[in-house]
């Protein structure tokens, strides 16, 4: 700190990535518990890995990703190793569970919430540095695991407060879209690319509608600003069967099978993915999830590349404005599947799992549309001013502080400039402190203290500019024995906390 | 997935980085709740920064770095800007109050625990992604501020359950320091490195004693290894200033302060420190700390650069024995200090700030050797065993695992392969589920469930071992009704509570 340079630093922080103040953190805190405790109560225990891992340990299963490291924030360690930082928290995940499969219970039942990387162009609502909050059952062969999942993610909704109705796990399962690429004629390696874009084009029915999708499924498509996409190149006949496919959904969990087993008859793959949605579907059925709760949806595509199976999607359907104004559905908030193949790559035996990730700044934002979270007030400290800056009184504050904090009330001394005590008072509103505790030398010698109800004078000020009285009102400023702080403080928090339970009631 | 390897990838972390199991996690929870709760105690609200800033906006402030960006993880990102993950959470804070400057309360005291990284040669105990929890105050220009800092930490070192005697919190003043510099002639830019090393020197009083810091302080050292370290080569009459100031520690802080008078009454800067500490020591008086709790101590140093006035350690002064079963003291958890002039780095205006963070780990590590941590156990799931595995059995086993959650127990259907029945109550001993829930064909027609008692189950056999027996026991294992499983459930739960407490009394 020598040095003076002569141009200021600019402070800011690299685009896509954000601070979070007391009221979001707060929401996040208690967003989270909710979340943790729904995990919980469904057996799943915490586990936390670090935020750098070797790159090909992570592997490349981002979607849309042609370059390799593309996505990923990664650097090179001083043995030469390329090292990345997590960009999800199921490949690493994948790591510890091959890293520690000896110790672990299995199946091993695991969940953690964490931020994540990826290194992408940010825009609105995109960040570069975001969490997740992840539940994975690790060797679990069957899909009643995955059906568990399913209907977890329903209850984490609702202990949300996310009415039912307001949003859907939508199931759907790789194998059945194997199937139909097999029915078209897309099996086999040669073809990854194309299938990648029939999925990429399937995943796209939400926002383009059917003659959207069928063109990219065709030669390609034009979009408004005159873009083009190029699509599949699939013939009339192959876009007639993978749209059937996309259109399956029918009224009932039955129906929509039916039409499934109807169109998948030349697979054994897709008629296996189908049964594995039979049997999900009648375990949904027989814990009452079918009721709306839980889809069978066979739209469902999901980006990442390393699903094998069942895959599903929590989505919050109540309708939002987009930044024209026009309503939209709010959108998915989470969603995961099965990845059998994800833990034996370091294995040599296969360890079936599934797993499923919640979008926790999503949801949060979405909880705050519905007004289930962000405006809980946070009470600020008692304020205990100064009013002399010896040393000698300074101490006395720091013991009247000391005094308050011992009973439990959070409280602290001014610490910035004393000079002026207006400031002083602007600080204690600014952090919404229930009260200041002022003794100047006069009150001393008195043996006094003054206490001073800045609830209280927020709301006289405020029934003046109403010009309504609400009830009778405590006095906003009142002197107290020295001795008696303690006690006067705690009957004063007591009683705006009646005000405000009140307040809450009416 | 397509593609198959035939060499598998090894599953390892590299070096420096951990997992973290359920009972670690538990135990970091419960130590980050009562920090959290000391802090917001003392007035200080949450603040949250991310994980990436520019690398100019943290500075290079980290101790023994010479190569530019050594110690820290960097890359540049696509606009060719070098981004830094943080290597501490001083740096982003300074960064973030002076980009939000306007709108933050003034002073401005808030606290975040979250993750540093140093690119550093990782080592027993060294890792190179560790937790910090730290509070500060910003726009803060008294000592007063510093004191309250002094205060909380040893209110956190106590609501941890370290006892009085077992910690103290050591403060000094980088002025001070400075001030001998002055007399010993090593002011100015010209110095700074010559400064550097005198530092370091004093730092090391602990480890070397005061024969080697003289050695250091002089030509230089040679270690048990053989190894050489080349001396500040301050002349015998400099480095007794040196000594006799690091030396300067009395019986009671006013004793200490009345040596330091004596030793700095050439240096402004140097009077300006040991006046503060004179004031840090009356206010540390009237608030009851002065009792062994906090120690004005002229040999802390504190490695970071950016300090500018008081620097206050908390050490841990109970022992331990080291790798070669020698007993040491555990030593530092926490530290912090005065930095005037982090914040101003990037406005026009001076900021005088001041902070403390608690190092996570090694406290955690302390406080296991202590016993105040750790030792939780954690029960597990309620186990449903799956008997019979058609989907409607699997249907069945789901509800009563659902009626079970509803219930608020925390409970599971077995996931993995359910061929060998004993390969599930292993999963759930491995687990320590309070019992398992069994239901065959037989049992079903009956109407009936067996509940495995598996806690109990424990208990016998260890009774059998010990050949002594403890109370009357439990049926380890009995049959109810199925209406009845949530009730019976709950009641062998409940008894098993009141074992545990009993134990715990005993």
């Amino acid at each position: 700190m020598a040095k003076k340079k002569s141009a200021k630093l600019k402070a800011r922080l690299p685009r896509g990535f954000v601070d979070r103040g007391p009221s979001e953190l707060l929401a996040m805190d208690r967003m989270l518990k909710v979340i943790k405790d729904t995990y919980e109560l469904y057996g799943f225990e915490p586990v936390e890995t670090p935020q750098f891992e070797y790159t090909d340990a992570l592997g490349k299963f981002l979607p849309d990703q042609d370059r390799p490291n593309a996505g990923v924030f990664s650097l090179q360690d001083d043995d030469e190793q390329w090292m990345s930082l997590r960009y999800d928290l199921t490949a690493p995940l994948a790591r510890h569970v091959a890293e520690n499969f000896d110790h672990l219970p299995k199946p091993y039942r695991s969940y953690r919430a964490g931020y994540v990387f990826r290194n992408e162009k940010p825009g609105p609502g995109r960040f570069r540095q975001f969490m997740q909050f992840d539940a994975d059952t690790i060797g679990a062969p069957s899909v009643s695991a995955d059906a568990e999942i399913c209907m977890m993610a329903s209850d984490t909704m609702e202990r949300l407060g996310i009415a039912r109705g307001d949003y859907v796990i939508r199931v759907n399962n790789r194998k059945v879209l194997d199937g139909v690429m097999e029915v078209i004629g897309l099996a086999g390696d040669e073809h990854a690319e194309r299938r990648l874009t029939v999925l990429r084009a399937v995943d796209k029915l939400d926002r383009l509608g059917v003659e959207g999708v069928r063109l990219l499924l065709g030669e390609g498509r034009k979009d408004d600003s005159g873009d083009f996409t190029k699509g599949a190149g699939l013939d009339d006949k192959a876009a007639d069967v993978v749209l059937a496919f996309v259109e399956a959904g029918a009224e009932t969990a039955a129906g929509t099978i039916d039409n499934l087993r109807k169109l998948i008859v030349d697979s054994t793959v897709g008629a296996e993915g189908v049964e594995e949605l039979a049997t999900m579907a009648a375990l949904f059925d027989a814990a009452g999830y079918s009721d709306g709760r839980v889809l069978i949806d066979p739209s469902v595509v999901r980006g990442l590349e390393y699903y094998t199976g069942p895959v599903y999607e929590a989505e919050l359907t109540f309708e939002v404005k987009d930044e024209k104004g026009n309503p939209v559905r709010f959108g998915s908030v989470g969603g995961g599947g099965r990845y059998d193949g994800l833990v034996s790559r370091f294995m040599s035996q296969p360890v079936p799992s599934t797993g499923f990730s919640v979008g926790v700044s999503r949801l949060m934002a979405a909880l705050k549309v519905l007004g289930k979270l962000g405006d809980e007030e946070i009470l600020g400290p008692v304020v205990v001013c100064v009013m002399d800056r010896d040393t000698e009184s300074l101490s006395h504050y720091m013991r009247m502080v000391q005094e308050l904090r011992t009973a439990g009330i959070r409280s602290e001394m001014f610490q910035g400039n004393p000079k002026q005590f207006g400031k002083q008072l602007q600080y204690a509103d600014k952090r919404n402190s229930p009260c200041a505790i002022i003794q100047g030398s006069q009150e001393r010698e008195a043996g006094e203290i003054q206490i001073k109800d800045l609830i209280e004078g927020k709301r006289l000020s405020e029934e003046i500019e109403d010009n309504k009285t609400w009830r009778e009102s405590r006095p906003a400023q009142f002197a107290v024995k020295t001795e008696n702080l303690v006690e006067e403080v705690l009957k004063l928090l007591k009683s705006q906390e009646q005000d405000r339970q009140k307040e809450r009631e009416s």
